[in-house]
C-alpha cells in the first residue's frame, strides 16, 4: 500500500504531457503531479505555474526525490527503455506512453527491469479504458461466435507534425502514422487476443510533410481471424474497430459507441457518456501501485503489441515504392 | 423509343428472380414482367400465378415472342455470356444479374454482342441506385480531397447456400462470398474510379457448408488509393464503404446513411428514406431502352469490375492453406 | 377457417387506397384484392388494370359478390359507419382506415354491427404493426417503471390537401392535422394504455390552405401519466413517441428505431430493418378472418381512440382565436 | 481591460460549485479561482486544498479582497439578488448560477444593480455555450421557415435531492424539477426568441422525496409558436429540443447532436465533439469582463426567462390536485 494520492512527476512536458497532467490535476483523489522535467523549460513554464508543478532539471533530479513515487513518461519513444530502467532502479513506479519501445527486445528489457525492481510498469493505451471498449470486447468474446475478421482504422486530422517536433524524426516515427495512430489499433487488437503470424503492408507518402501517412496492413494469424489495420494522417478524426464472427458482428464506432448485429435481429447500439480516458488510465496506474487492482495491460500483451507494431513498421520500410511487402510477425 | 411499359421476361425464377419481379410488378409504370422461364417450374408456379406471369418452356421460347422486348437474367453466372449473346442476336434488351460473367473475356464478349445488336445490356448492381451511394460518391469525388484509402465490407446473415442450389457449386461461386457479396463492393469501388494493379488475398473456409466464407483482399493501384475489400458469410447483414482522403473522410453506412467528417468540424450524417433499389435498377434499364437516360454502368466499368473480381477469385484460389496470395489485377 | 388467400375489395381507390393494394398485391400469400369501387373511376383505371382489379359500380355491387369475402375501406371518414354496417349486414369482413369514425357513438355502432354479424372489424393503424412499436411498447410496460409522461409528435411534409380532395373538407378533417396525423399518435398512446380525462388544446392555422395545421394537446389522466400530442402539417416527415417513467425512459424514433435510457447506464438503441407496415396490417386482418390470431386492436381500444380523438377535435374547434381550450375526455 | 487571468471566488462550494471550479482550474488561461466561501467548510476543505483555493469566512470577506475581481455564485437561488447587489456595490463582476432569481422583480433589481455599478452580470446557462445549440439556433432562425411549435424536455437520473440539501427546500425549488431542469429548457426557448403570453401546467408528485417531479407546461404566445416544456426527475438523463416550422424541422438531441429535416430531402445530422460547457460559460464571463465580447445572455433575456419560469411555477403551485392550471405569463 502506498499513500494517497500517488505523487508523480511528468517527464516530457510537451502537448501530450500537459494533456496527461490536465486530466487529473485537482480532479483526482488518487494521483497528482507534483513535479516535472522537460527538454525546453520555457515552453512549459506557464503551464507548470498554472498546475502547481515544480520543474526539476532532469529525470535524475526527479528520481532523487523521496516525495515522488512514480514517473509518467511522455518522452520520445526511443528513450523509454533507458528511462524505465533508470526509474525502476530508483524504485519508482512507471507509466509510459505508447509505443512502449520501438523494438521487441527493448520492450522485454523494460518489463524485466520493472519486475526485478518490484515496481509497476503501466503502458498508456488510453482507449483500453473506455467503457465502450469494454463492451465491445465483451461482445467479441461472448456474443459473435468464432472470430473471423478484425478491421481497425484510426485516422487523424493532423497531416504531420511540426518540423521541430521530435515526432517528425523518422527514428521516432519509423512508419508515419503507425506510432501515433496505428499503435492504438494494434493494442485494441492485442487486447482482443490477436496473435499475428505475418503482415503484408502498403505504405504511402503523399502529404508534404515527408512522413508516410497512409498505412494499410493485412495481418494473418495461424488459427485465428484475419485482421486489417489501416490509418491515414490528415482526413479528420476517425476511430473504428469492426469484428465479424460466425454468429454476429460488433463494431466500436468512435470512442463512445458500440454496435452489435446478427442475422434476424435488429441492430443494437450502446451509446456511452463521455469519459476522460486519460484520467482513467492514470487512476488505473495509481490503483496498480496501491494494490487495488492489477493494471489491465500485462507484460505479455505489452511485448506482443510492440512486436506486431515492429513487424508492421519493418514491412512498411521494406515496401518498394509504395508496393506491398510481407514480413513474419510475432505479435 | 419503345412502347411503355417495357414488356420483359424473367429468366431464372428462383428466390432472386422473384425478388426482381416483385419489385416492379403492378407498381411500375415503365416496366412489367409478362413471361418467364425457369429450370424447376414447380417451384415457381404459385408465384407466377400470383404475379400474372406466363411460364414459357425455355429462353428460346421467350426470345421467339414478339411481344417481349427484353429479358432479365437471374440465372447461374456461368450461363450469362451465352444467354446474353442469344438474346442480343434475337434483338432483345438484356438486364443481367451480377456478376455479369466470371471472366474478363466473357464480359468483353457479352458487351460486344449487345453493342453489335444495338440492344441495351444493363448490369444489375442494385446498390448503384441507392440515393445514399450517389451522395457518398459525390463526397468522395468533391469533398474529401485526394483519395488515399478505400475500405469496403459486405457481409451477410447466410453462412452458405442450400446444397441443391446452383449457387453452392464452386464453379458458380469460385471464391465463396465473392460472387454474392464481394462483387457488390467491387462495383461500388469501380463506380468511384478504382483501377487495381495487384491484389493480395487471404481466403478462409470455416463454416460447415464447405464454401470459402471469409475473404480479405488488399488492393493496390498504381497512382490511386490503397483499397481493402472484406466479406464474411454468416455473421449478419452488414454493408459499409469507407473513403479516406487528404482533407476529409466519408462513409456509406448500410444502404441509406452517409457520414462525412473532416478536421475541426462536426461529423455530418445524411439519413435517406428507404427506397426499393431493385425497382430503381429495373426502371433505369427501362429508361435506357426508351432512350430517356443511359444506364449508369457502362461497358468499360462493367468489364473492369469483372476483371477485378476475377483477379481476387484467382488469388483466393491460389492462396495456399489460408495464407496470403498476390496476383496482378487489371480492374 | 376461410380459404386462402382472402379475396377482398378496395373501396376508395385514391392515393391511399392504391397504397394499400400495392402493399400486398402479388406479394402476399394470405390476402389479395380482386375488385374495387371508387368515386372517380377514371383516376383509378390504369392502376386497376396494372394490379388486375375489377372495378365494380359501387359498394352494393361489391357486397353482392359471393367471391369477395371482405372489404377494405379507404373512403371518407364520415362514411365509415354506414359502410361498415352495410358490409357487416352482407356478412363481409371489414378493414377500415383510421379514423374509424369521427364520433364515439358512431364507433360503438360500427363495432356492434360487426359483432352482431360475426365478422371481423379491423382498424387500420399501420404503426401498430411496426416491430419498433412492439419493442417500444415492451420497454414502456416492462422496463421504465411507473409511467409519468408520454409525448408524441407526428408531422408531415404536406402542408395541406388538394382543394378537390375530400380530405380538404372540414367535415372530414375537423381539426386539421388530427385526422391524418394526430390520430396515429392517439392510437399509439391508446395502445400503451392511456385513459384520458381532460384535454387542453391549442389549434393554429397558418398555412395558406386554410386548414388548421398546428395542433398541440395536453392530455390529463386520472391516475396515469400526463401526455402531450403535437402535430404540424408541412415541415417534413417526423414521427416520435417519448415515454418517461420512474426508472427509465424510452423513445420511438421514426418507424424503425427505439432508444432506451436509464440513470447510470449507456443509452441503448435498436434499429429495425425496414418492413412494409401496410402489408403487415392487411395480413393481420387476414389472420383474424382465418382465426389464426385475433386482430391486435380490439373494440375497446378502437372506441377509446375515437373518443380521445373526438375530444381533441372538439377542444380544437372551441378554442377561441388560437388560444387554449379545455374539454373533458373519455379516451 | 482587466488583467489575465481573471481572479474569482466561488461562493457556495457544494457539488455544483466544485464542478464550476474543476472546469477551469489549471486549464483556463483566462479565469482562475483563488478563493471561496461556503456554508459548511468541512465538506469543501479537501477539495479546496486540491484545487489551491483559499477558503474565506463569508461573502463579505471575499468582497473585501482587492485581488479578487469577480464572484461566481453557486448559492441558494433565493440569496442571489442580495448577493448580486452586495457584489455589485463592491465593484465585483458576477457570474450567477440559474435561476438568477425566483421572481421577476428580483431579476430586474439584480440587473439594475450590476448596471449601476458598471460590472458584468453573467447568467450561468451552460447549454447556451454548446456548439450544438448554436447550430440548432441557426437552423431554427434560418432554415425551417416560420416557427410553429417548440417542444423541450430536460429530464434527469436523480429523483430528488438529499434531505439536508438546500435544494430540497420548497422555497428554493418551488415547482420541483423546474429550478434544476425546466429552467434550462426555458432559457433554450428564450434564446430562440419565445415570448410567452399564457401557460397551462400540470404538476405531479410521485416519487418518495416529496418534490414535484413531473412538470408538463403548455406555453402560448400571441403571434409566435406554441411551446411545450416537459421535465421528469428520475428516469435518466435526457435533453431534447424540437422545433417545427413551415418548411422544416430541427431537433437538438442531447448536448452534442442536431438534426434537420424537410420534405423531400434526407435527414441531416451534425454530431459535435464533446466540449466542456461550464468552461465555456466561465470563459465567456471572463471575456465579457475583459471587453473581448459581450456575454450572450443580456438583461432583457435574463429577465424574460425568470418571468416565464415564475409563471410556470405559479401555475404549478396553483394546480389543484395534479390538474391543469392556466396563468398569464410575461416571459
Amino acid at each position: 500500500m502506498t499513500q494517497t494520492p500517488l505523487n508523480v512527476a511528468i517527464i516530457g512536458m510537451g502537448k501530450w504531457g500537459q494533456t496527461l497532467v490536465n486530466s487529473v490535476q485537482g480532479l483526482s483523489e488518487s494521483i497528482r503531479f507534483v513535479a516535472g522535467a522537460t527538454r525546453t523549460v520555457s515552453k512549459a513554464a506557464a503551464f507548470a505555474e498554472r498546475q502547481g508543478i515544480e520543474i526539476l532539471p532532469d529525470l535524475a533530479a526527479v528520481l532523487a526525490r523521496d516525495d515522488i513515487q512514480g514517473v509518467v513518461l511522455a518522452t520520445p519513444h526511443s528513450q523509454h527503455r533507458e528511462q524505465i530502467e533508470a526509474a525502476a532502479a530508483a524504485g519508482k513506479h512507471i507509466f509510459s506512453e505508447k509505443p512502449l519501445t520501438l523494438t521487441g527486445p527493448d520492450a522485454v528489457a523494460a518489463y524485466a527491469a520493472a519486475e526485478k525492481a518490484g515496481v509497476v510498469l503501466a503502458l498508456g493505451h488510453n482507449r483500453r479504458f473506455l467503457p465502450a471498449y469494454a463492451k465491445f470486447s465483451h461482445l467479441v468474446r461472448e456474443e459473435i461466435g468464432s472470430l473471423r475478421q478484425l478491421i481497425g482504422n484510426f485516422s487523424s486530422g493532423v497531416a504531420g507534425y511540426a518540423a521541430d517536433s521530435w515526432r517528425s524524426d523518422p527514428a521516432e516515427s519509423p512508419a508515419g502514422g503507425m506510432t501515433g495512430l496505428g499503435i492504438h489499433v494494434v493494442d485494441a487488437m492485442i487486447g482482443l487476443g490477436l496473435q499475428a503470424s505475418e503482415v503484408t503492408v502498403v505504405n504511402r507518402r503523399k502529404a508534404d510533410h515527408g512522413m508516410a501517412d497512409t498505412v494499410t496492413a493485412l495481418i494473418e494469424t495461424v488459427d485465428g481471424p484475419v485482421a486489417v489495420l489501416t490509418t491515414v494522417a490528415g482526413p479528420g478524426r476517425y476511430w473504428r474497430i469492426e469484428a465479424f464472427g460466425s454468429n454476429g458482428w460488433a463494431t466500436m464506432n468512435g470512442e463512445h459507441s458500440v454496435t452489435f448485429g446478427r442475422a434476424g435481429a435488429p441492430e443494437q447500439i450502446w451509446n456511452f457518456a463521455w469519459t476522460d480516458m486519460e484520467r482513467a488510465e492514470l487512476e488505473a496506474f495509481a490503483d496498480a501501485v496501491s494494490g487495488t487492482a492489477p493494471y489491465p495491460i500485462d507484460a505479455e500483451q505489452g511485448v506482443r503489441g510492440v512486436r506486431l507494431f515492429e513487424a508492421i513498421c519493418r514491412a512498411a520500410l521494406d515496401a518498394p515504392g509504395g508496393r506491398a511487402s510481407r514480413e513474419v510477425a510475432q505479435g
